[in-house]
């Protein structure tokens, strides 16, 4: 990748920035895997998908790139900040990919790559005995890992594994959120409970065609403010949206016809990752300073538009006569009030991905928990079912059935993802902490989403969020965003708002 | 790329196949750009596509890939036959990528960006002076890169641009076969021109919606042995297959609801690239010497499957009544006959795509012709158009009305595509001598076709050409499949059997 004659700053730049062009080339091709790819491409794709993964992390990681990233690093001093963050992001995305030995990174690509398939089986057979061994294997592989990159970081082993996705969401600002939502969730949960025993019993909303809700989706991502020529939604068993991809946002929704939350609720979290996306900062398209600040600001968008939004009052309001002109049937199923009846209920199950807003961040400090304790080696792979229901038991006062309901329910493990999940939950926080700042900054947000215009909303959450990329540090783009760090204060009072005392009328 | 304690043999696999599978996700993204892209991507995607480039050709042509291949050629002896094949491949994509300085091809690409984008204001207005400038620095470039590669390679500068298309067709090869087609074509059309005017006019097809025309089109690429958990149709304005893509062949096909020939045509044309793709050995899959042999080679399999066997008296009497159930209407447009008579006709146009099988070689001889005088020197660009309109009359006997029937018509100049023309019609060449072969080896290709089944003729060539790949010399292939070199005298029998003895009954 030499370049002569070129400033030492611009050569490092176009070294990661192709690194980052040919990630976004893999999330491209991995959102045609999931949606359009025969199934007999399997094979060829995989063996795509590792190219780009070892020469990008070849780009990014080698002796080279460690060299020209010293150079660019000794002229720091003459750049501009932005430039100067970006650089900061490029010694990171160095570190996580030179810390640990190349053939352990590879080892733990192999081993999850097997054990995803041993998941898919082991899962509905309630099998935790064909999924233990490889499990351990990957653990050990993940914990030697954590220690390399957390000797480079500076940070507990744990805490270098969530760097990977979330740098600046510690275990320091983590620990006391999740130890107070565990302190006050399950007794607000019980009071909920009690209060929505006294709600009628929702009227079902019955079967709904696809191709009406996708007519519904399509016309969500532009009430969001989508671009038609800039966007397009495909259908996914598991949603997701593609990032840096500017100018072509890509996201997926699922549609099940005897649950269209389902679709509704993906299609408005999706979108909302989605937009973040589209308003990052073109000026550094695909370098590391160029890109969404980390999950939990990521997560923080969906759940803004998903849940802050979304499930608001005022949008229920507009959204319900919409679903009555897209699905019909008896318009009783359409009123706002047996709407915010079917949206606002608390739910008796096992799943996270299914969970209810107020337990939702329970699910996730049980996963956070035993990932801490699987890490420090406090907690052995054997044990992880049963510490998972005893958790589970106590947080959220009752015992998964099988396997399926508790410690084989998410892919995660398996494909050696960990120090991810913190971010679902730290999400929520962000977003309530936002949303409550910008409603209050401009009182025409809820008034305009009760149009089903969130325009307001993103013109107060763009420039605060979107157009900061990573050129600032996660505490910084809080405390400005908002004037505050990031505390569960803002989600305390949200959800007592919307589940104490709200009515249905 | 360094892989320690690694034969040099397998190390210079690893990095070509790396390079392949970096081209194989390009021409993924590529598809998508064709089909399903947003138009806002565009930008996004040419970053991503010069980044794979970039990369790629750094793999392939770094000094690193020097030493490397030097190091595995010193141990040549000691390989397999097909390995020492693959290594030979390799050796010439090393030079392509080497031969010419990186800042001429990168040159290459940016002109060739711009000029097409003249190209496509330019042909409808007719303005070859907008045109003229960026074509004649285009020249520039590229006579300079073939002087380079002709030195490297040992063939004349035209030669060069050929070879990266198409090794072992040189002009050598091509030269006497053209100048025979030249000879003997003008007069052979005037005599079939003569005949057909004695037939009546066929009964127009109709409007046929593209609905149906998509069912007719997946029907053809099951006929013709497709695996429907292999391959995928769509859409696209200038129909292509993707390469480079085991298990999962996708290729693209055009409709026009007046022109129902266009869509069964290039349905077959692809499904025949598509079949190469799918049969070449998993074994060598991503390696120079796992690729198709070349354009020529390439486009014999899309010509014998649209054109030998395609519009052969068999199978479009198998194809006549499918069209009669999935089209419906006045049943006499379905006659055998009827169908043989719109399927014969030649055309008096002046577009190359367009054009019928006996014109189709001039077209190409034409371009091929002022490519080595624009190489060699001998033809400015300034007197191309006027060049162009000479020798289309001399060889098709009219006169092009404009540039955009003329000249402009063809992307391929404004793309900085030279030496790619030719494979055009020597494809022509190959299809009409391994049909004639396969059919004389096999006698129940003919009648299996007449039922719509492809089986034995592909039995026949699957062994003989897709499954030999770039292990063998073109010349290696041509001759061991039909027992002598290339020449014209196939094509003629079957011209003048199919358009002078069979009758429309």
């Amino acid at each position: 990748m030499a370049a002569p004659q070129i400033d030492p700053f611009a050569r490092i730049v176009h070294r990661f920035a192709t690194a980052g062009k040919l990630q976004a080339a893999g999330a491209m091709l991995n959102w045609d895997a999931q949606t359009h790819m025969p199934p007999g491409g399997a094979w060829a794709r995989g063996e795509q998908m590792a190219a780009i993964t070892e020469v990008s992390a070849d780009l990014v990681g080698s002796e080279a790139a460690a060299a020209e990233l010293a150079e660019a690093e000794a002229l720091a001093n003459k750049l501009e900040p932005d430039d100067r963050s970006d650089l900061a992001e490029m010694r990171r995305e160095h570190i996580h990919a030179s810390a640990a030995p190349k053939e352990l990174l590879a080892a733990r690509s192999r081993v999850a790559q097997t054990l995803q398939a041993v998941w898919t089986r082991a899962k509905p057979e309630n099998d935790w005995k064909s999924f233990a061994p490889g499990f351990a294997e990957l653990l050990t592989i993940t914990r030697e890992i954590a220690h390399a990159k957390a000797e480079a970081l500076g940070t507990t082993p744990y805490g270098a594994l969530i760097d990977a996705y979330d740098p600046g969401v510690g275990e320091a600002l983590i620990d006391p959120i999740f130890a107070e939502l565990a302190a006050v969730l399950p007794d607000l949960i019980a009071e909920v409970r009690e209060r929505q025993a006294g709600w009628p019993d929702p009227i079902p909303f019955g079967e709904i065609p696809v191709e009406r809700q996708a007519a519904l989706s399509h016309r969500l991502a532009l009430a969001v403010g989508h671009d038609p020529d800039r966007f397009r939604i495909d259908a996914a068993p598991h949603p997701f949206s593609v990032p840096h991809s500017p100018g072509d946002v890509r996201f997926t929704t699922r549609y099940d016809t005897h649950q269209v939350k389902f679709s509704i609720n993906a299609t408005l979290h999706e979108a909302g990752h989605a937009m973040y996306e589209a308003n990052l900062p073109r000026a550094f398209a695909f370098r590391p300073g160029g890109m969404a600040r980390g999950m939990t600001a990521h997560e923080s968008q969906s759940l803004s538009l998903e849940k802050m939004a979304g499930r608001s009052r005022e949008f229920l309001t507009w959204l319900a006569p919409r679903m009555a002109e897209e699905f019909g049937g008896d318009p009783a199923r359409w009123s706002v009030s047996n709407v915010l009846n079917a949206w606002r209920r608390l739910d008796e199950g096992f799943i996270r991905v299914e969970a209810d807003e107020l337990s939702y961040p329970l699910h996730v400090i049980l996963r956070y928990r035993l990932e801490q304790a699987l890490i420090a080696g406090d907690l052995q792979p054997a044990d992880a079912p049963g510490a998972w229901d005893d958790l589970f038991q106590k947080l959220l006062g009752r015992r998964p059935p099988d396997l399926a309901h508790g410690c084989l329910q998410d892919i995660h493990w398996a494909a050696g993802l960990m120090g991810y999940f913190p971010n679902y939950a730290m999400g929520s926080m962000l977003a309530a902490q936002l949303f409550e700042r910008a409603t209050a900054d401009d009182a025409e947000i809820l008034p305009a989403l009760g149009q089903g215009d969130f325009t307001p909303y993103f013109a107060w959450v763009r420039p605060r969020v979107h157009e900061r990329a990573s050129l600032v540090s996660f505490a910084d783009l809080v405390e400005t965003a908002t004037g505050a760090p990031l505390r569960a204060d803002a989600f305390k009072r949200h959800v007592r708002r919307r589940y104490l005392e709200e009515s249905l009328d």
